[in-house]
């Protein structure tokens, strides 16, 4: 339980409507207008809020940010970004799931977008990936081909196309993708580490000296478990709308939510939203305004 | 070393160039026509030869394929599928990266050809699930949502939208995408496996006590290794030519190539392109010859 100091500083505010996983986003938060996504980006745009953190439909909390908040200004399609663990330091996957039909333009900026908020991790001038089926230049589908080409035009700090198996390799900061491919590799991921962890509960259950040895060998398997934890990378942030907010996985613990509720902070600490436009007009300045 | 009386079975046909890894594959093809990958299809073409096992460049085998057999009647695109072990039983995913830009028919078409495969490893009338962002059938970008339609007209056993992280569940036999996000599933699955294998094992390598942990648990370990190494899958088939063609990994010990020739005799013997043909035919029949 909270001490009642810490509830002092927490004010709650009511709420009569819940939006559903599974309710399409823009329909339900024009229907729902006291659905508390509604209600709390609306506190962000009467200044009684700082930002958003929620564990609910993220289509629907992204619909919510724009309906309130507004688009930057220059950014076609706001969307999501997710920090992904991987063998060397955490990657940044743009866009996971919001805009599942993208024009180059999008994955572009994705790039400007996703790059600014790596800089809250302290990187500087990070390494931006294009996920593709082959590291050449000459490798995608069309739209991966015609992105390629306006990622290498930018000041942005592209490496060229990475592949689906360079994700967890951590040698690159940022990797962009449209919203569906994204998705699956977010899904796919979470759908093998379940599968693969138990089958290897499986085997071990089969053998007595398996169960000992994996007895001994637990605080390793601990502080794997430990390293590739989605709690502790504190939820997805909304890039690209006029405010801060953080959607978090749904089944989010406290420690979840504790950590995206710090990732917000740290975003509004570092001016994200700010950054955001800054890439944007150099982009636009270094094409001589066709970029957008 | 094999026998000598194994070597009498052996027939080496000689061919003097390569085509390497990078190379476009239709460009390649066309410029070398003594590369052994098209030299293996004309052995077929000329009836030396039932099928081809290629652990090269998977572009370039598809193709000489495709130019020595030609295409299966009826078929649009073919493409090449791919067994995944999963918790269950083996999901078979299509396509894996020949036709990274599709159209529904094409989507539609893997279905029906896939489906005709999955029957050699004994399942009938086998259930088909389309990968997307979202299992409900609104969900899924523009070629997704056209596919959904196609696929629920049909007389195929189709189940709806799967997602990201049912690939692994083995809820379904076949799952349906387009080449670039199969490709990414494929490559992003392995980068995961090693990444995750490789921070368990730093993980133990921290502890004496771990590493005994380990020892005695390797057994398991090594159960589990057994249960998802591909080299037990055979390679990858191409579906949709007028032959029989098997794509192995570029990695592929003896084993793999071994399950690989092991799979090509297994689809002659089952008849899968005139399996396909036959599934081709159901669905003109059904849709009044509007499906292709």
């Amino acid at each position: 339980m909270p001490s009642s100091k810490a509830l002092s500083r927490i004010d709650i505010v009511r709420s009569s409507q819940v939006i559903e996983m599974n309710e399409h986003p823009v329909d339900a938060i024009r229907k729902k207008k006291d659905a508390s996504i509604v209600v709390a980006f609306d506190l962000v745009k009467q200044g009684r809020a700082n930002a958003v953190v929620s564990a609910g439909n993220s289509g629907a909390t992204l619909a919510a940010g724009m309906r309130k908040l507004g688009r930057l200004k220059g950014v076609a399609r706001p969307g999501i970004a997710s920090t992904f663990p991987t063998l060397k330091k955490p990657v940044v996957l743009m866009d996971i799931g919001a805009n599942v039909d993208c024009k180059p333009l999008h994955l572009f900026q994705f790039g400007v977008m996703a790059s600014a908020y790596s800089c809250i991790h302290g990187i500087k001038n990070p390494t931006i990936g294009l996920l593709s089926n082959g590291e050449e230049s000459g490798k995608g589908n069309a739209l991966v081909k015609e992105t390629h080409q306006l990622l290498a035009d930018s000041s942005l700090n592209f490496i060229g196309n990475v592949e689906g198996r360079d994700v967890y390799q951590g040698n690159v900061d940022v990797i962009i993708c449209d919203g569906f491919v994204g998705n699956v590799c977010l899904k796919i991921s979470e759908g093998l580490a379940d599968a693969a962890m138990q089958m290897l509960r499986d085997e071990i259950m089969k053998s007595t000296l398996a169960k000992i040895g994996y007895l001994l060998a637990r605080p390793a398997f601990k502080a794997f478990k430990k390293r590739v934890d989605y709690t502790e990378y504190g939820g997805a942030p909304l890039l690209g709308i006029n405010g801060t907010g953080i959607v978090s996985h749904g089944k989010s613990n406290a420690r979840a939510i504790k950590n995206a509720i710090l990732e917000a902070i740290n975003m509004e600490r570092h001016h994200v939203g700010q950054a955001i436009l800054e890439g944007l007009a150099l982009e636009e300045q270094n094409s001589g305004g066709c970029s957008s």
